[in-house]
């Protein structure tokens, strides 16, 4: 199941080929997915937030929205939605409702004050109907504006803001996984896909011989601007696996006492791993007939030859010096990937599962680097050398957070098709489990 | 308004005079009357937990049915469901769902493990229809059973059933109060009533000539196990306020600097105005015209003539001192109303908000001594002499929260009519300020 | 052995019949005390505070001098030490250090500002030795006052101060035994004394007939304010324990499942339980030989045969409710207590550790209602009908503190000998253990 | 004031070139300047641990002891102390007490259990004079050791031993300055030097290309492992600052608003400056004749031309960005300092405090690489390519810790002498503000 069609004989992400009526059908599209992605939802299930990393369905249905009203329809300016830049790109601007800035802004400083993240669970008002009418509302607004000439700063606005939507789409279903774990009944999201027995190949590395290289975004197609700008790194020799560390060769770790010895650990780590009672990763649970796994599916068995999900950087890393290799760092996963671009045919965006690696693609290289699991890399997120955040609000989108969080690679099952590329940079705090994370191990060559 | 009408001709509380039929008309009422309290509520609005000390909405619709089909229908003993004491009192009876009882049990270690308080919010399964399916289902096999003949155990559980979800009618509605407030829309529960302005009557005091006294229930009628057996007590005489203390009143507190001064606060309430960053009671906001006041009708301005709501113990203790009176004990606040024990005309169940004082009625005596605001006495929740819980699951239902709460009396505006009497004792932890919460103040005589 | 002897043909409490004579050696006395009580310990162990409940051992030698310079020396009214009511009692009263009150002062806030609680173990300044010359100072002044004529207020004031010393001196002793038993290396206060190896008597019940009574301090002679005043209550029949509760009794409640069973423990009592950990009493530690317990002496085998102690009020009211019985109230232990009142014999003031009771005593009534370990009673700590707190800061003293604690009653082996007496009320919230905190058995009669 | 004289003629790290002899002297005088730090402190003062990240200066005496005891005596296996590799290196070894090693293990995972790292303060007993026992005792045997022939490896456990004193010794000036700070009478630990008055030289950029660079340590001499291996970097041409950035530099970013600007902060940072209540760096307080900076030598008012210190790296971060540049990372740091390695000059070991950059020295390049503050970086912390950690106990002292951690280059004013150079990384979580930390800047060239 592909749930966004890749547009016919193009790239997604190639802005500046892009007519009016590419974005205008692309805008639609996106929009319809974070609906679609709702579908299996009751009201109920989208009010809550359960944890406050997590945020409620509705939320993400608002605050998308908000983000095309304030940016693209507004100045960015938050409330006054005015007086900055010569005024508001939609002529005769008025703001959809006085306070719904406040409730549905995330973290943009610049735009104006907002609510408490950790309390947007609290939000049973707007109703449901409400937020859908607000949806709605702006979507006809957008497409009012669509239908006329755009200037490049629009189409670049409206391009973040399509891509800034599918990250919301990935977290919206990561999020409902938590909720829908949280709950003691278990339940399902989706009904389970058809099963896919099959064994994942052997482990193996693939040498990349080092030296100077150039790692991040040179255009042309859309990135965000913490893959920018485009830089010279040097590498030593490096070897990369040739697949993620599947369920199985995670519970050998698991079994050799993986989760009491603090030698295998970062300080922090083994810290964060005893405060939280860690001993397996994330929605496993421990039954007498063996692991059950909670998926968007329900509770299944575990599958042995399935990646690991749902690990921290801390259990990737301990897991990966239990065996001898690394964690690679993100320039040394960019730079093997470099070869490997083909991310349209690994995310595939409705199945939310990973799948166990094919065997007949890692005998010729890497597999998977792209979708099924995100790849946690032994990098901070940091600047890159000579970046500069944009002018303004959307200047916040990423830079502030460039302390504290680790760079993860690849895109994953709940990744929308298109939406990854070799040079994408996503990072969490290193003891962030709820996504799909797992490891990719690396080596000296 | 009135939403439950009173038995004709029989007092609610006298269980011995109940006809069958009358427990039924009676168990439909007090049922019929929760579900009524929830129309205004949306799903959505169902489902969330404000904070740990509130419910959901759909929690407190599942819970008062967990709490027939388990200690009606079934034994009390659990899931099990069946093997205690000859087995359950439905032939036949099986459990509607095999987890609801580890959902909805709120506290009764004898009948199981539980889900934990402070995570009802995540609840959103099951969804509001199949809660409501739950109370349909476990409203008709009561009613089977209720036409046959019913002995002494079975009336008796039954009507601490009833007296149970009226408990959690007036939570249901302080919960909603607080989840809205929450909300920075502050929407509104219901449409305001038409405002009676009138003036409260100035405050005076009622001497007691003290002495030997019986307090706590003797029967006949309903009681809880709490307010047993009664015994005697002797007091000093002393005298009881003729009405509560308003808000007007209270604000002068405030101006004479009340929060900033621990002369008149107890060591550990102090601590807690200053570590929650108490400035006013619950539901006050201060703007640039007045305090205004969030009710179930939405933010109005503060009527000063109104009874004061929402303190907790601390603030009500302070605000005693602060005049040169006490707060008032139990026993005095009991022995007081033994004259005036017409909690049927005062407390309204509809309005949901207290009402300014009667001028006439306070001429003759004291007044709002039920209804519009629980009263906080300085009494520490405490067993009476002799107190013995019940056996079994039920016996947890007051006695193990005999320590660190104090005793209210006297209802609330959110208090079912017939529901309280004399003797009726609420208790809730010193800093509670979600219920409607008052001030009756006491001094020597 | 006793530390301090009793003033030969007089009781201590009688300030109407104390000379000034009689006052100036007592005062000596008690200061002695206190600093023959410091005389195990070096600088470093004065320092620390082991939990924020405790004071260093400094801290207490400074504080209790604070006391007499402010309220005796000086008005009572802080650093300005001298306007209020005529000026302070000591002629030409200038502060030892103008920073001292600010450092220890430890809860009145009509005196002023205050270092906070919890920072007491930083103050490693002022030295030991400045705190000696600061006793040594005012020491010297207190005595100039007492070769004088002192009027009925400084007399009172005095006493006080005197009785709060006391009470210091108690909590020196526990405070030190806390953080000595924060060590690993588990040091001991002082080496232990002569083992004394009897069996505790069988335990018995002695029935009261309850009725008309009175509690409370009538005088003559010192007792606090928390005492008054004098008031009749009503009490039913009941039946206290001949004896306190045993170590080995309560290993039985511990091997039938006592810390695991719900049911036995008061809903707060069993949170505090699983939140602490608790499985046994303060200063109890399993070893594979069995239990062992930390006392001033040192580690040592568990006695089987003396009371046990350092148990919260919870731990004491599940147990009671295990063995059928309760809590005594704080009246029925002093009604009962009324013709025994002996606590002369009983505070050993030196053994530092709660002996086993005496057989021939208990054949003839209860014994060890004084001294040994404090027994805890169900009677949370509220105001005496009546009851006045003195004007100006002394009047923060007990009043202030009436809220959430539990009174306990008769003494134990850390008080200092003539302190208690059959009024005398101590106080603590129902978590704290480090007290010599024991249970006394209660029962309808 | 240089505490610690250099060895004549040699540098103090060229291990190859030490002789027995020499290892005896440097081993004789790092002991000893650890001791003469602690000259002005009482035993009292060096009991108390003033928040968790602090030691106590008692607990480091020791702790640096048990490094040499453990890893240099013994085998570093820990209490066993003896049957790995071959036995311990000092014949007959056995240890000076058997507990030692739970309570002044740091973090040694492999050495075995160890005492909380919070209750470090609690540590009345081993008393002072015990401490110094145990240091002459262990200083003997290793000179014992260093009288006969050492192999390599046994040198290179003493040179880290020595190393790890050092730290130690800056860690104890820290530690006590926060120790002083927390006591509200604010003791001085040493009388204040002569004033210095001058002013700091304009603040200038020292341009560099950039391009293909070696960083990390190559020898000879000692360097810690995570300066190594050495590696090459591509680095863009950029621009490194002067001298530090100035008080009063600071003062004017705080004038500005800097505090209240989200704009200029990391997200994370913003939150920890509103948590924690920043409004100036660590060390200053407002009054009203200005702002007053605590020192070792005591408040003083705040001198403008002095190197801004104590700040984390939130606020280095934010400062940076207010002025429109930016941190260096590590390697463009060292890379800089790679013509400027006069570490011994500047590093001056005994006046503790920050001075006045140079005007002479900094118009020939830039000053104060080298002590007076540390300089954040905005390199995270993290491994070198093919950074190996040591095998056993000793691998844990750096590598374990490379996450979640900032790297500051160049040492303090309270780094001892010799112990910095210009490929030595120190590194703190990014909110640390107990060390003097200060502000280098650097801009693309």
């Amino acid at each position: 199941m592909r749930l966004v069609p890749k547009p016919p004989g193009s790239s997604p992400v190639r802005t500046e080929r892009s007519l009016g009526d590419d974005l205008a059908q692309r805008f639609r599209a996106v929009r319809a997915l974070t609906e679609s992605l709702c579908a299996p939802l009751s009201a109920e299930d989208m009010v809550v937030q359960s944890m406050p990393d997590a945020s409620p369905a509705k939320w993400h249905l608002a605050h998308t929205t908000w983000f095309f009203e304030t940016f693209f329809l507004g100045t960015g300016a938050g409330a006054a939605g005015g007086t900055g830049e010569g005024g508001p790109r939609e002529p005769g601007f008025t703001l959809f409702h006085p306070r719904y800035g406040y409730l549905f802004n995330s973290y943009y400083d610049a735009v104006g004050p907002r609510h408490a993240r950790a309390s947007r669970g609290l939000l049973t008002r707007p109703l449901l109907e409400e937020i859908r009418a607000y949806r709605a509302q702006v979507d006809a607004r957008v497409a009012a504006l669509l239908a006329r000439q755009l200037d490049a700063r629009g189409k670049a606005v409206l391009e973040l803001g399509l891509n800034h939507e599918q990250q919301h789409q990935e977290l919206l279903l990561t999020d409902v996984k938590h909720a829908l774990y949280s709950n003691p009944l278990r339940p399902a999201y989706a009904p389970p896909p058809a099963a896919a027995l099959r064994r994942a190949p052997p482990l193996g590395f693939v040498a990349h011989a080092g030296g100077l290289h150039e790692v991040g975004h040179a255009g042309p197609g859309f990135a965000f601007d913490n893959e920018c700008p485009r830089h010279r790194v040097w590498l030593e020799p490096f070897a990369l696996a040739t697949r993620p560390v599947t369920n199985g060769e995670y519970v050998a770790f698991m079994e050799d006492g993986g989760y009491r010895r603090p030698e295998l650990w970062l300080f922090d780590g083994f810290a964060a791993a005893r405060a939280n009672g860690w001993e397996a990763p994330l929605y496993w649970e421990r039954h007498p007939s063996g692991w059950t796994l909670f998926t968007l599916h329900g509770p299944r068995p575990l599958d042995l030859e399935e990646p690991v999900a749902h690990v921290s950087l801390y259990e990737a890393d301990a897991y990966a010096r239990w065996t001898g290799a690394r964690l690679p760092t993100e320039e040394e996963w960019e730079v093997a990937a470099g070869a490997d671009d083909d991310s349209a045919d690994t995310a595939d965006g409705g199945r939310f599962h990973p799948a166990v690696a094919d065997t007949g693609r890692a005998r010729q290289g890497v597999a998977q680097l792209f979708g099924d699991v995100w790849e946690w890399t032994r990098s901070a997120y940091a600047p890159y050398p000579r970046f500069r955040p944009a002018a303004g609000a959307l200047g916040e989108y990423n830079g502030k957070f460039m302390c504290n969080q680790f760079v993860l690679r690849g895109g994953s099952c709940a990744t929308p098709a298109g939406h990854v590329r070799g040079t994408y940079r996503n990072f969490f705090y290193p003891e962030a489990r709820w996504q799909f994370s797992g490891i990719r191990l690396a080596r000296e060559a």
